[in-house]
């Protein structure tokens, strides 16, 4: 089967062959760049493994004939010149750093999946109009300073987080900026708003990810063509009480400030089924307890509360009542709310109509079934969709698994994805 | 006034003075080998701190004129020799370890004021009859080995703990072992059992301790005779879930052990308020979810649980409510309850009749306020009262505080502290 027309290039689209071997075993070397044993992954922004990391995504950049650049805080580009390389380029991405103790494939897909994507168009013999570039995105995940998107945030051209990255420290007081020089970044703190993009310099960009969630493999479904990414929020909850001696300290005396935090988590947990919507999420996936002693009554707890809609409003409304709870709390356990704050409070993020088009006609092209639906995780693409028309293909992954080891990603999936990326690149690039 | 009959000893009463500048100094001193910022101690057994605290305090032991020994797990005797060696001696002590982020005063008041109330007797002219020995416990706290008044145990002749210790393990899967060896303790793990005392060793055994509650400093007494030690129990519980992403898990697929742990630490202090006795406490000092990623639901949570009573059977009953709300806050929330283990349940543990008459003697010729009282926290003493006469002399503190920086004792309650604990002593020496 030729279809020239629909997809630029000569070769038949059936010979669109992947190196599925080859990418399994680089997801596998890669998840051995970790803090915790396998199969469990952590690889924390800027430490010694997210380095090794990012040396070893590079080197592969350079394998695939890619010129390679890395901005201020590490976004990584390997861009593969078009014919009309003063074109806005088509790019596509992802992440590679791991939170405690979670998967090999979360960000690991569309990052390794992007450059066989760009193998397998090479080895097609297809030549881009547009460039294609890959973007290894600094920091996905909010571990270590407590700001997902870091890196995509920033190429969005977020001043805010520009502005508050000059001061932002770690759980072990290590600053942002110091933490980023040791790992060879940021060698000049005045660099930092270096790395926001013009706008315009790219024509799209597509995310190639694993669901986290059960649907496609529920259905049977190949291909999750995303219309939506859900508005996440995220807050840090502190209270504080007057703690003292676990033995001593009679009850009516007390003011837990341990107690305050469990309530409150129980109290995020109705709000958001108040919601009465199946799509309204919240998650304590931090709570801790000072001084932390089995005999000591908690003077200090600290909460990092996780909530998202598809719907904004909802959400906010949810924000809202868990803020009210806190008070409430507050006030009836004589603590003190010593901090509430919203670390982001971001809308939710829309495909664009085109790209949609082009995934789906991947699909097609490739006969592989295929789904329109929302994320509920949000990705970098939430905040590219800001710099760029924007679009993510899901894959299945293992009963929805994500954030843990038992992550999976099957090599038939992995390789329908690389398939209907590098095709909507090919697609787009011609555009 | 000279009352040689009821003292024994031909100074006048009036003319026990206190070095009090010295003890402060002292205190202050000890108060600097700490692992967190003054005005907070931490002092963990076997860590660096508390092996200086160990030569800082043995070597005090040497100055005043004590022959100093240690037994195979580092509990510290410095002994003066009566006129009658042969007599089972009279001991008093306490311990210098401190929980994260404490205070200066809890159980040092009873190690360092015990020095000073031997050096009061020296200075007096006094001469024991029976032996007098002060005594250092090794790791009152329960902090790094989650066993609660170790030294104590092993001298109380406790064969589970000793066989228990073969085996046990910090948070950081160092043995008790090694740790202890690290600190120039246990060369051979055999010795274990040596540090069980000979029944008759000592006639009494005395404790000076601040009060750790608020009663004499709100009733503006000066002593508290101890007539017993409320019943201590600790618990560790564990929750284990699904875990999966925050943002990708539906709510009603999830089973989320951190939401579990937040209930069963509401349950405890329900059971607790429930029991209707003003002498019921519980505490839930230690809960911690895993991973602990604000994206990640809660996979695993551990709580450790202290409770409380100067009633076994009332402390008891709350027990068992513990364990059946655990029971079922698991299967209603489809999580597993990995552990439910009773790390302690020990009895309450009174204090020798004559001893408090000893005590009660001393503060009367002293014409210091005194009061009978019950201690809520435990002590050693709780675990030498299996092998010796106990009593227990406590001193106000500043609003009751303990466990934390604030925890604060007057030069003055303290002197008054000496005092007692020093003429008791000399009365139980003779005896
Ligand atoms: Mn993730
Ligand atoms: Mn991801
Ligand atoms: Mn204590
Ligand atoms: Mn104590």
């Amino acid at each position: 089967v030729h279809e020239p027309s629909s997809h630029g290039f000569s070769t038949p689209i059936t010979s669109l062959s992947v190196d599925a071997d080859t990418l399994v075993k680089q997801i596998e070397e890669l998840s051995t760049f970790s803090d915790s044993p396998a199969p469990s992954v952590t690889r924390i922004l800027y430490t010694e493994k997210d380095v090794l990391a990012r040396r070893f995504v590079k080197s592969l950049m350079g394998l695939s004939g890619l010129s390679v650049r890395e901005d201020a805080v590490g976004n990584i580009f390997g861009r593969w010149d078009g014919s009309e390389p003063d074109l806005p380029a088509v790019a596509t991405g992802s992440h590679a750093d791991a939170i405690p103790f979670s998967g090999k494939y979360d960000g690991v897909v569309g990052v390794l999946g992007a450059l066989e994507a760009i193998n397998v168009l090479k080895r097609s013999g297809f030549k881009p109009k547009r460039s294609l570039e890959i973007i290894f995105f600094t920091s996905e995940e909010p571990t270590r300073f407590g700001i997902s998107c870091l890196g995509s945030r920033l190429l969005a051209g977020s001043d805010a987080l520009a502005k508050a990255l000059e001061t932002t420290v770690d759980g072990q007081n290590i600053s942002f900026i110091s933490a980023a020089s040791s790992a060879g970044y940021l060698t000049d703190p005045a660099q930092i708003s270096t790395v926001f993009l013009k706008k315009g310099s790219y024509s799209a960009f597509l995310e190639l990810h694993i669901e986290q969630g059960p649907i496609l493999e529920e259905e049977g479904i190949s291909i999750g063509v995303v219309t939506a990414i859900a508005a996440p929020a995220s807050l840090k909850v502190e209270f504080e009480g007057t703690g003292g001696h676990a033995g001593a300290v009679l009850m009516p005396y007390r003011n837990d400030a341990g107690l305050a935090a469990a309530e409150l988590a129980l109290a995020v947990e109705k709000h958001v089924l108040d919601s009465g919507s199946i799509d309204t999420v919240g998650t304590v996936g931090i709570l801790e307890l000072h001084p932390g002693a089995i005999n000591s009554i908690p003077s200090k707890s600290h909460l990092e509360i996780d909530t998202r809609d598809i719907d904004e409003e909802r959400r906010n409304i949810v924000l809202k009542k868990i803020h009210e709870s806190a008070n409430e709390i507050a006030k009836r356990r004589r603590v003190k709310l010593s901090e509430f704050k919203i670390i982001n409070q971001d809308p939710p993020a829309h495909s664009d109509k085109s790209i949609i088009e082009a995934m789906v006609s991947a699909a097609k092209d490739l006969n592989l079934t295929h789904k329109l639906m929302i994320s509920r995780a949000y990705h970098d693409s939430l905040f590219m969709a800001r710099v760029s028309p924007m679009g993510m293909i899901f894959i299945p992954c293992y009963k929805g698994y994500s954030h843990k080891p038992e992550e999976f990603a099957s090599l038939k999936d992995m390789s329908n994805g690389v398939k209907v990326l590098a095709l909507t690149l090919a697609k787009l690039s011609l555009q």
